[in-house]
């Protein structure tokens, strides 16, 4: 197969990017040290990493997507590994895969459940089950071992399983012409594909997108097979799935938002490998969709628990949000896939968005507890409609565990999103203080990025060459920043000129010891949503950079939804080391109604009993950190 | 038992008042021809009217609430025909009770279900199912027939029952120390104790208020006997039967919103009639909570689907307002009795307000469909999460029928609301064009009260007497009159000084044809809720007289969230003939975002792109007679 990628530039990848800075560096060190260590204890307990060698009569019976919990842990070790060597990880992902290995079925099928518990329900409910899904899982963690470790073990055994599915699924006679009821192994099939160079893997991944949605339609035929009577979904049609229509008619993002974000960072992938253009604008078109009409501030998507999905344009509830932690590092995938076929910002900053906020929030600073659901608003728990306060406080752990080895493999692999490179250009997609190794211009080149970003815009980079070399620096020029400056080697360039689709082009024949700085304002916004997003209207948000703020119960007493922010205020943001291990708050002044004035009363005619107060806003990733209660992203704004 | 009522006035019944107005009259007229008919048309082809003669085989199996259904309906025909006599109407009640009463038990019990369909299980859950529920609605019917007709056939049938309800039921050995899972017949026992003056059935109404919630708890004793594993209820305790303890320990209305009100409904009646304060003083406290902490403001009660029922104080979403119709015509129950043994404006305020506004809400104009609950803020449907936009449509009936039957004869017995009388005076509650004739003072008196209220607050009230008599008018000057003016035969009364407890006594010898002019000063007020109503901050409502209003998007386009009303701007109020069967719309102007100057932006830093727009508001309960669309009471407010 010609290569012919629509890829315009392709990521540097994780292995090459030494991440440095004290906003993530140290977020990486609490992966190793705490998370990937609490997840393995959890895989063990709950019997996850035993379900290899599980026998009918024992405790912890493998569940349908056990395998995929596993997986994305050994994904996040991969990524660990490659920069920093761990005997005991290293050891415990091999036992895991050596069990795995012997527990293969000599056709190569790889199911714990289906192997041990339903082995006469191998591939009889694709809609519902998840064998896909965790195969996909399984690929893009070897994937990773493999190229962390350059062990091929887990490699074989999932090409082995691919061939399986590749012989199973198809156009052809004899073939089944099914494809997974939660997507995932499209992506996984891309990676498989670029790593071992098998054509049929993209092939096969071709087929699993542009099959889902025809018809007859395949999870019909497959609930005739099953003698069932109701063939339809619990939607009424297919769209949970994706599977309503196929993708390049889909006009807009639907039903359950892990899925869809898998799904068409995998419809963007093929199309980019295979030059197929449709698929590519089918992605945009959703992708547009998305990000103007439904998406939350903090890069959350999926607004309600009922669907884990998508409801309608500009349906944002803030106190119900679901913004499942997985769905936003789907995003973050689709994110990327989209800027390396379409280099501009608008798919990095909704990265840096669902980034720093919405997945951030979904770990705590201590690494060790998860949140599944990221509200915009929460208020006091409700016994028994909201036990404990349902989404006010993380967790260890989930029977669905699916979101915490999802942050684990997300944070290790984090140096791969930073960089990507075209045949004459270094492109500098995220501001995260670092180091980058790459071939260009016929030379290895060194780039050190250094910076305290998220907490200020001033950034610098130095270049390291063995000779001069001609090549591009792309840097990219937020959108929420007003106004950015740069120098080059102490003098001045204006980036109005040179800045083209969100990135500033700075080209010349390059020196070691180039010293690049750029400096990117960072104001206190106010940010109003659309006057559609009803669930905003009439408040605002405050961002600084890439942040989300929002205000705490510990910072502001409760009650926040009473608390007016009035128009113009000044606000000022300052550092404080000692607050959630470091962060920049906003302080300023606001207006609360008296309650006293209200006595006994639930209702008056409209007062003037306001107080001034002082609030205090903290980064949105940072909140639920201290003891339970409210929290607020949209606060009340007077016009 | 000696007479030692704690009830100061005591009511002038239906029988005695003839309503005449342009406002509640021609309600009653639809009522009549038109509601009472397509409910029995309802009742007749769902099966409920031939619950007595159904057999096994048939279709209709008779439900567990079945029996109340029909008993509303009949409860409402008997009002009705107390003033509008109707053959056909009455032949179709009379047939249903010569069925019941051929269906009684030997031993006079009586429910269609438990006849028929599961006779074994008489009396083994009464915490779940609905027998003594059905009961007291069935006694209530009996007893108001009886009142408007003279006929004592179900009467006697519902004594019958009632007595083997007394047999079983009590302290005794023998006896059962059980109480209904539905409240309902603790009122219904205290008026058949009324009309028959059978000191028992007060006992007994007694004893079900008494033992509620009482250890060792009856159902867990009753769960024990049916072998059930769980003791307890879904919430954790009882509090959703209002039975986790006894009430005069209850500080809070907890759980299903109509339980609680025609509990507390029963427990204000037992204590008047037993003179026992403690059960008033507990009614009172737990009034206090509803009302100061827990009630919408369109006097709709109970925000949440999961119970039916109550959660926290100042928990009072609009968008999912539960707010059934039933629970603001129980609140109008507890209301009226709690005015009769603490006559004050409070009570009145509150039975006015649930009134006008949910109740009312709860019916179309024209007459034939009905909500079940009652949102204060509808948006767009979302298929398939809220199909057809659940709660913006009325329904012609329901699975679950209790709220049509129960508006029925709430609208037929309306005119029993507005009157008391205490040995010494008359007392107006409610501004009802009407005539009441009432002995009072030694004589038949006749008082005629013209007015358009709600649309302006001019009442007239004259009197005819055959003799000159000295005694009080007790007028009441609702709470949301912020000025009131009195005239006696063209005298000015200063009001200040004969006001108390929101009454005006108006004391002296009266003479035949004597008039009072009472104007109440209607200025359409911005209303506020408490600060900790969390979904209400930022947000007015418009309230002019007792009529909460809305804005509806047949009037105002759709997007309704995003309209700001300008702090103190003009809002006039005028009567529209042609506007939904003729009302008081508001008019004014507000402020609304530009949508396109955010182009595709779904988030932006704050601009100032407002344009000024003009909107009409309508009265809350006149909402959803037009196209199906969103409607809001809480506006956005520019402080």
């Amino acid at each position: 197969m010609a290569k012919r990628t629509l890829r315009k530039i392709e990521p540097v990848p994780f292995t090459q990017v030494s991440i440095e800075d004290d906003f993530w560096a140290p977020r990486q060190k609490i992966n190793r040290d705490v998370t990937l260590n609490v997840q393995y204890e959890q895989l063990k307990s709950t019997g996850r990493l035993d379900a290899w060698t599980w026998k009918a009569g024992e405790p912890n019976q493998p569940h349908i997507f056990w395998d995929s919990d596993v997986a994305k842990w050994i994904e996040a070790g991969a990524y660990s590994l490659a920069l920093h060597p761990d005997g005991q990880l290293e050891e415990r992902i091999d036992a895991y895969i050596d069990a795995a290995a012997a527990a293969q079925e000599p056709d190569g099928y790889l199911n714990s459940h289906f192997i041990h518990v339903e082995p006469e329900k191998r591939w009889t409910n694709l809609r519902d089950w998840h064998e896909l899904y965790c195969a996909g899982h399984l690929i893009e963690a070897a994937v990773a071992y493999y190229q962390a470790t350059g062990k091929r073990k887990l490699l074989d055994v999932m090409c082995r399983y691919a061939d399986l599915i590749d012989r199973t699924f198809g156009p052809n006679d004899g073939q089944m012409r099914g494809y997974p009821g939660h997507e995932e192994i499209e992506l996984a099939l891309v990676k498989l594909y670029r790593v071992t160079e098998e054509p049929r893997y993209l092939k096969l991944a071709q087929f699993f997108v542009e099959e889902r949605g025809r018809q007859p339609h395949y999870y019909v035929i497959e609930a005739e097979q099953r003698d069932e009577k109701t063939k339809q979904s619990w939607v009424g049609d297919f769209s949970y799935n994706q599977a309503n229509v196929p993708v390049r008619e889909q006009t807009e993002v639907r039903g359950h938002a892990v899925r869809a974000g898998y799904f068409y960072a995998g419809v963007t992938d093929v199309g980019a490998e295979l030059g197929d253009e449709s698929l590519v604008q089918a992605s945009k078109r959703l992708w547009n969709n998305l990000t103007q009409r439904r998406m939350y501030i903090t890069g959350g998507v999926g607004p309600t628990h009922q669907n884990e999905g998508f409801t309608i344009d500009y349906d944002l509830p803030n106190e119900s949000a679901y913004a499942e932690t997985c769905a936003s590092i789907a995003l973050i995938f689709w994110a990327q896939r989209m800027l390396h076929v379409d280099p501009r910002r608008r798919y990095a900053d909704v990265l840096e968005r669902a980034l720093y906020n919405c997945v951030l929030s979904g770990e705590s600073l201590s690494g060790d507890a998860f949140f599944y659901t990221n509200r915009l608003a929460v208020y006091p728990p409700m016994e028994p409609f909201t036990p404990g306060g349902v989404g006010a406080r993380r967790s260890d752990w989930f029977g669905c565990a699916c979101c915490p080895p999802n942050l684990a493999r997300l944070l290790a692999s984090l140096g791969g999103y930073v960089y990507s490179k075209s045949e004459d250009a270094l492109w500098v997609h995220l501001y995260v203080g670092s180091s980058v190794k790459l071939q260009l211009a016929g030379q290895e080149i060194s780039l050190r990025q250094e910076t305290d970003y998220p907490w200020n815009g001033q950034i610098q980079l130095k270049l390291w060459l063995n000779k001069p070399a001609r090549f591009a620096l792309m840097l990219r020029i937020p959108r929420w920043c007003p106004k950015a400056r740069l120098l080059v080697n102490g003098e001045k360039v204006a980036l109005g000129k040179v800045t083209s689709k969100g990135y500033a082009r700075i080209e010349r024949k390059w020196h070691d010891g180039d010293k690049i700085e750029l400096l990117l304002s960072m104001p206190v916004e106010r940010i109003e949503a659309h006057p559609k997003v009803r669930q905003d209207c009439g408040r605002v948000a405050l961002q600084r950079g890439p942040l989300v703020y929002c205000l705490e119960e510990p910072d502001n007493g409760p009650d926040l939804n009473d608390i007016a922010l009035p128009s113009g205020s000044a606000i000022e943001a300052e550092f404080d080391p000692d607050l959630l291990g470091g962060v920049v708050a906003l302080t300023g002044e606001a207006l609360r109604r008296d309650e006293d004035a209200f006595g006994k009363a639930l209702y008056r005619p409209v007062g003037t009993d306001y107080r001034m107060i002082a609030f205090r806003a903290i980064p949105y990733y940072a909140w639920a950190n201290r003891e339970l209660g409210e929290m607020l992203v949209w606060l009340n704004a007077m016009v």
